[in-house]
Formats: C-alpha cells, structure tokens, sequence
C-alpha cells in the first residue's frame, strides 16, 4: 500500500487511565460490573476516585491505545480523538507523540475537562473500567480531515465511540470518506454493554461497511444475542470480509475468505493487568494486514502485541514491539 | 511505644514521578548524570518532556514513598510536603491517603506547580532523575506543627530538602521538637551529589542530631570523601546510634551497638526499576525499628520492602507489603 501515508487512522475516544488494584469485594460493594466498562458523570467519577486505591496514571483510550501499538510494531499510524486544554491533556499528547504517532486533533478549550478512565485491576489482572468521557463527547465532524482519512490503507474505529453522539456522527463521516476512497475500515466492537446499547446500529454497520471486524467473545455473542462462541461465528459468517475474534487464553479465531482459522495464545509468565489486551491484539492483526502478511501471521502478530501488554500494568507496550516480534517469530516461524 | 499516635512522621519534597524507558545514549546524548538526580528549572523540565518517551505518571518523592511503604507494612505512617492546588497535587494527595498516611499539608495556591520528577530507566532498570522541585520549595516552618512531631516516634528527613532552603529551615524545626521532645530522628542522604552540595551540613548534622541514619555506599562515601565502602564505615562508626547501608544487590551493613551486621539482600527475580529501593528500604527498617524488632530484623524488613518495589515500574508499592514480610518471614525466619 505505497500509495498511502499511513497504514492506519485510528478515531476513539482520548483517555487517560487511572489504574488501582482492587479486589472482587471492592467491585461488588460499589455494584461495578466486573470485566466491563461503565459510563460514569464527573462527580461519580471524583467519588469513585475518592475511594480507590494508591493510582497510577497513563494514557489509554481503546483505539489511541491500538496506534501507539502499530507504531510500536513500526508501523506508520494516526490518530484522532478529543482531549481537553489541561494537564492530563497534555500527558496524552505526550505520549502518543511520543510513541511515534501522527496526531492533530485541536484540543478542547473552556470546556470538559480530558477524559478518565478509573481502572479498577483485580487480583486476578481482569480489570473493571469506569469512564469520564469528559471531553471525548465534544470531538466533532469537523474533527475529521478527508485528506488524512484518504491517506491511509485502514481507517479502525472504536464502538466507544456511539456513546457520544457527536463523536458517532464524526466517525461515521470517516467511515464514508474512507469507503468512498476504496480504504478499509476495520471496527472493535469494544464492550459487550457497549453492544447491547447500540446492537441494531452495530450489526447494520458490520454488514455493510466493515472490512475487518474486531471482537471478543462476549461482544460477538452480544450482537448476535446467541449464547454459543460457535453460534456467534456461524451468524456472522459472510457478513464481513475479515473478523477476528479473540478468546483470552485460548488465543483468536480469524473468519476469512470462507475458513475459519485457530490460532493459540502466546505464553505469557504471569498475567499482570489484562487492560489494551483487545486493543493491542488488533494493532497486532493490522500491522500485519497492511504489511501485507497472511492472516494467520496477522493473527499471531496479534497475539505477541496482546501477550506484552498483559504482562504489565497499563495498556500502552513498554519494550519495543518490533524487536519482540522479530524475535518470536525467529524463535518460531509457525506454520 | 504506645505514647505515639504515629510510629513515623515524614517530611520531603511532595513529588509526582513521570517514568519513561530510556537508552543510556540518550542520557549521555544530554549529559544526564546515570543513576543521580539533577534539580531542573521549569523550562528544563518541558524540554526534556518533549523528548522522552512515552511515561507513566505516579506520586513519588523520597519521603513519601517511605511513609507509603511504613503504611503498607502496617505501621502508623505521617507526611508533610507541599504540593500545589493543581492535577498533579491532587493525584499525589489521592495516593498517599489511599495507602493509608495521614497527610494535612497544606497545598500551595496560586504559585509554582506541583513538583515533578522525570524519571529515565535504562535497560539494566537503574533509574536516573531529573527533578523540578516547584511548589516543593515553598514549603515553610509554619507547615511544621510541633503536635504531629512529638506524636511520632520518629521523625524522619530527606537530605533532598537542603536543596530548597526554606524547606531546610523547616526540617531543622522539626528535627528541633522530635529532639526536645525526646523522639528519635532520622536522615535519608538521599544521593551522592546532593551529599556533595551539602557535605559540612551532613556532617554536622548526623554526627550530633541524627539517631538513625540511612544511606546508600556513594552516599556515605563521598559524606566522608574517601573511596572504599570499609572507610566509608570506619569513619561514621561512633558518630551516630544507628547506620544502616544499603549495598544493591549485596544487601546492607548495618552499624549499631559497636557492631557491623551485614545482610544479604532478598532475592529477586526480575529487575524492572530500581527508583525507590533506597526508599522502601528505609521503610521496611523504621517499620521493625519501631515495632521494637532487632537490627537485623529491621535490615532484612528493609530488604523484602525494596526488593517488592524493584520488581516492578515505579516506587510505591504493589502488593500488601504486610502480607508479604509474613510469608517471607513464614519461609525463612532467619538466624
């Protein structure tokens, strides 16, 4: 794809995260859906805050979280999302720059404050999110650049995304310009609370717009309202060139061309904090795509990004992704 | 000792930590001084955040990560610092409660910002410092209150705070009522080049008001100017009630009662980030010093505490530092 500048835009919603440890009693007192990701106001958010533990802070953001994976892997990413004027919006565009990826979004000034994601890390690394979108609901069309859209061979969207009306209408209009342009746009479905608020939406989306589908299994079953993995797989066979499931442990099954393709995790010591394990598995599966790999080095290159960022606290890589898959892929060739 | 309301009160410079993974080239690229701590002015500060890589942000400050630590063993740990009414102090407020450390400083209004250190970790996890001190400096004597002094058993001080004079005074105040009040007082030397800064002070100082002193071998080194760890304890034998050196990965000596006691350091699996040992360390001491445990105790105490924190980013602890002195001492009781 030499005719573009960069392999992937990514559009979410612009984070950062606030991570804790907690334990299950913890989640279970404040009734916080475990696994899953809650929408919550500023004040619940200062009074969630108030009440959890010693923190660390880092950017996030499900889609930014998947382009500082690409341009961690080497790949050339962009990305757009909304953050305010203030400190924490400072941090973020530190850190996605810092990273190596493009990204112009004019910050939002005199009004939200940049968006909070309270992480809530139990003791066994699944995580619990409570989200501020603070600023991210103001991210507008006119956010969207036609040119940098066109400019790139995948335009990846996040599902986050329909919780903020404005922000859908400017990813949608990204969405189009790329069809338009004969680009990819790849989805993650995100949160399977996140599909059911938005199933009929989604599932016309999938249908007829997604090139590459995103999803585990909670939220592939969500659209799908099925209760079986094998059942999701069945009903969204043919609706979608590319659908990439991931299943935790038991690693991903890629739909592709009328096959449907197994590929095992890869083994990691000790599971830390499983927050960006579905972001930085796509960023894994569409550096591959747009280097133009087979789908199930795609698959694996998925695998190995995921495998890094579960081993640490927080969701962006902290050792060069490259070098990592040189040498598992060295170590390893796979079929 | 069941007069005291706190086993330790601490005081230092209120710091929130921003920590990036670096190449030595690139401290060397900016002559920054590997494993030390450089004070930097503001505009400093901004550039050499422009060019890092992406952080983590989490509270920090020498002193404060040892109140932390004292609370996650259990004990009854005080803080005073300054912070500014900004993001940054809020976050670091948040943490420190969150441990469980009373904390009633003031913040600073309309002034400098919260303090900020950037932290560099190297491939081999040394961490090297570069520290904007910010509202740090305007902490006052007023922000002593002799209550909270001679409420604790003991007063503990970092040397990092010569560097800001009015912050110094204020130490010195509190170092004043902990004595007159009978407590006993304890000096970090914090690192080899601020003892450099401040040599005669130290001297000083430990040699006529300190009844705990902590230090790592280049810090007592260059306190006394000579080049080898056995001078080094040759000369503060006698000066000071009680010594204890910290020595990386060969565990520590501790000088007490005429006697030197040396301490293999606890094993450690992975080294990720040595920022904080020298901290977690003076926890784990003051912790079994003032729960009337033995020297040696108190130096293995210090051992678990430091090598928790070197295992993973960043310097306040992960993991319930309490239950983890049980299981180790549970294993392995010692001599």
């Amino acid at each position: 794809m030499t005719d573009t500048r960069f392999d992937v835009v990514a559009i979410g919603n612009a984070i950062v995260d606030v991570l804790a440890h907690t334990e299950d009693a913890f989640l279970a007192r404040h009734d916080l859906p475990k696994g899953g990701m809650t929408l919550i106001d500023s004040g619940q958010a200062d009074n969630l805050y108030r009440l959890m533990g010693s923190a660390i802070e880092c950017s996030g953001g499900s889609a930014a979280n998947t382009a500082a994976g690409i341009a961690a892997l080497g790949g050339r990413a962009a990305y757009v999302g909304k953050v305010a004027d203030d400190e924490l919006g400072r941090v973020f565009r530190h850190d996605i720059g810092a990273i190596g990826v493009h990204y112009g979004t004019q910050p939002l000034r005199d009004g939200r404050s940049t968006a909070r994601c309270l992480v809530l890390v139990s003791p066994d690394a699944q995580r619990t999110m409570n989200t501020y979108l603070g600023a991210c609901v103001e991210l507008h069309p006119d956010d969207i650049d036609p040119d940098l859209i066109r400019s790139a061979a995948v335009t990846y969207l996040e599902g986050y995304q329909w919780d903020a009306p404005n922000a859908k209408q400017a990813i949608l209009k990204a969405a189009r310009v790329a069809e338009e342009a004969g680009r990819k746009v790849a989805l993650s479905l995100s949160d399977s609370f996140c599909v059911d608020r938005h199933r009929e939406e989604f599932r016309n989306l999938v249908h007829h717009h997604i090139d590459i589908l995103f999803a585990n299994e909670d939220e592939i079953r969500s659209l799908y309202q099925v209760s079986t993995f094998g059942e999701a797989v069945a009903a969204v066979h043919g609706h979608c060139a590319t659908v990439a499931l991931t299943r935790g442990a038991h690693g991903s099954s890629v739909i592709h061309e009328g096959r449907v393709l197994n590929v095992a995790a890869e083994p990691v010591d000790h599971v830390v904090d499983t927050t960006g394990a579905g972001d930085l598995y796509a960023a894994g599966f569409l550096h591959g795509y747009t280097t133009g790999r087979d789908v199930e080095t795609c698959a694996r290159l998925g695998g190995i990004a995921a495998a890094e960022i579960i081993g640490h606290f927080g969701a962006r890589p902290e050792t060069s992704l490259s070098a990592l898959v040189k040498a598992t892929l060295a170590r390893d060739p796979g079929a």
